[in-house]
């Protein structure tokens, strides 16, 4: 169900032809008025054509919106005017048969980089699209939009009398040539345009950006939130006590999806918890994290099952975060492997490091990083490098 | 020859049994008397006990040092007090043999992190390797102080009555759990230890930072450059045309090593050079040059022979440079596939591709990206990711 388990929400998801494989390419998500909404967009110095274009709606609407038209395919970043046309156009032609201002239609693309949308294509199945539209079309949606996806990612929870659904796709901070990780939340929740950023700033943004499957930032990542108010209800103030439930769980399928995301990684084998703490703040504590989640070595070493703190530690002292490294201790799932700065005798001799593989069998791990007495605490969810990681993306031709 | 192309420097190599592989993994080199030193050493917070060592003794002896001793095998890093006492007593021992003053001997290790050095067996070896110095002992040296290396790499250049010689180790800026890139250039040229520490870092810092095998910065990193100052005359002054002179053979020789270490990188079959002109400074052009090189999407590419210009335009895009994306050419062996932030028509219709894929057949290649209109140059040299790299770094176990 996903996106539609909020009250107020339809979605659709068609096969137009976009994509040479011939499943789901067009999604389309709709709220049944006029949505608070709040966006989160890559920081690619080339956003994507959509990318642009619903940055701009949002702004220019107040955070308003209606609907989000999704294709994949081609991710229509890197083409230009023309590109900026094609975008455009979907838009325009999608607002026309839901009878809404097209400055409330916003707009997804992912797919391959540098390609054109076959425009005629995607127009030819606009109204099939906007006539499929349903209450229970989470689930069609959230398969339109998927590209070398396995499967889709979707998640929901409840925070008293409202709901909050949401689903994503992409296999890769960037797929295979394939731009994108795409997050679409909704709530019934009365949220305004503003409540709602504060949101998707304290609860989204940290939870997708603990993510990192191969440390590319793609053009079109873009995680929208909407809120459409169908619950009954006033609108609720940031602080108060729904507030809080809300956030929670936001939280709660926000962190589902970026698991899904992580476990679906390219080529991955396991999924790589980094958890940090003891820094000096939030932020030195996600570098190091971020270091270790994205370190070749490390990654490689996680996919033979080799624990190999000495390639953790170097990741941790290349992170450049404060820290004294008398002070640095490294746990894999429970197992000290490094203790004030130091790999104690006894891994070398070969105890610890038997326990510490056994931890590294499990299709997901936790590596424990302190690196002193602060209270910064961090994460970030990556996965290992494995040969199908390589296959995947050296022998992937347009 | 290396090291001991200049007149005044003797250098040896033996097999102390520090290595299960039974290959030399113990060398020394010497200057006739006291000689001008400067060194560049890894930023990583974990620096290992010899650089440690070697970094305090050229601050504390202005710049001026003997010899130094070189074990492979064992990094001597993440081993705490007792890793420090015994770089400590493997100078003191060899100054003894060598009978000099300790302070004037400096030491370098590279092998796995965390393990301590063998020291009944490196002593015992140490008579043999003092005793085995010799003018033509460079190539020896260079042999012994590989580790996964297939090859010695070494490097030698004239300037004037002036002769620059050099050798390197390492197969990453990190190897497989051994870390280590190790550097060491020698000149017979007379300067002053402040007029090398300049040398060191106009000339062999970018160049060593140039280079990037995984991103992985190692605990052991350490490059030394010797002025003996056998040849005749005065100290050479900073600016002078012997000065120029210099720069321009040392330049010769760190360039030369660096395409050497990254022809022997880790499971690389392609060398990557990434020219980078056009940017508002030359920090901005090696940031940009960094990121394309250390993509993993971008190095995956390279390894499948696809030109891939959406990653590369992804990796310049998240590079945190200052740019205008309209501004932004790239080109693969001088064929054009972005032009204007645009991938043309022409490369998706598949012209361009071919002869940009004919490009990347090369055993080595460059990418040239062009950002703007400043007057900021920058390159970074790295290699493709294999499967070779992900088979030596999964399997490898100490």
């Amino acid at each position: 169900v996903s996106v539609t388990f909020p009250e107020g929400f339809r979605a659709a998801g068609v096969t137009a032809g976009l994509k040479p494989s011939g499943r789901p390419d067009l999604g389309l998500l709709a709220a049944e008025g006029p949505a608070s909404v709040a966006g989160l967009f890559t920081t690619n110095a080339f956003p994507a054509a959509p990318v642009r274009l619903s940055r701009d709606r949002i702004r220019r609407a107040g955070g308003i919106a209606r609907a989000v038209v999704v294709n994949s395919g081609q991710a229509n970043a890197a083409t230009g005017e023309p590109g900026d046309a094609d975008a455009l156009t979907t838009t325009v032609e999608a607002a026309r048969l839901l009878d809404v201002d097209p400055a409330e239609v916003l707009a997804c693309s992912t797919g391959v980089i540098g390609e054109r949308i076959p425009m005629d294509t995607l127009a030819a199945s606009l109204p099939e699209l906007v006539g499929t539209l349903s209450s229970d079309g989470g689930e069609a949606f959230a398969e339109a939009i998927m590209t070398t996806d396995t499967v889709p990612k979707q998640a929901t929870a409840v925070a008293g009398p409202y709901r909050v659904g949401g689903c994503a796709k992409g296999v890769g901070m960037i797929a295979p040539n394939l731009a994108t990780m795409l997050a679409f939340l909704t709530t019934d929740a009365h949220l305004e345009p503003s409540a709602l950023s504060e949101l998707a700033h304290r609860v989204a943004r940290p939870a997708f950006e603990s993510l990192t499957v191969d440390a590319c930032t793609s053009t079109n990542d873009t995680v929208l939130l909407f809120a459409g108010g169908a619950a009954a209800g006033d609108p609720i103030a940031p602080g108060s006590r729904a507030w809080a439930g809300l956030e929670v769980a936001f939280a709660e399928v926000a962190v589902a999806l970026v698991e899904q995301l992580a476990a679906d990684a390219e080529g991955g084998s396991h999924v790589v918890v980094v958890e940090v703490e003891g820094a000096v703040d939030g932020a030195d504590a996600r570098r190091v994290a971020k270091a270790v989640a994205d370190s070749p070595l490390v990654k490689t070493a996680a996919f033979g099952g080799d624990p190999n703190p000495g390639r953790i530690l170097q990741a941790v002292g290349s992170s450049g975060a404060t820290f004294d490294p008398a002070d640095v201790s490294i746990a894999i799932g429970g197992v000290r492997v490094v203790d004030g700065g130091v790999i104690p005798q006894d891994y070398v001799a070969g105890e610890l490091r038997g326990l510490a593989q056994a931890e590294m069998k499990e299709p997901r791990f936790v590596v424990s990083v302190t690196i002193g007495a602060g209270p910064g605490r961090g994460r970030a969810i990556g996965c290992d490098l494995s040969y199908d990681y390589v296959r995947i993306n050296a022998e992937y031709t347009t």
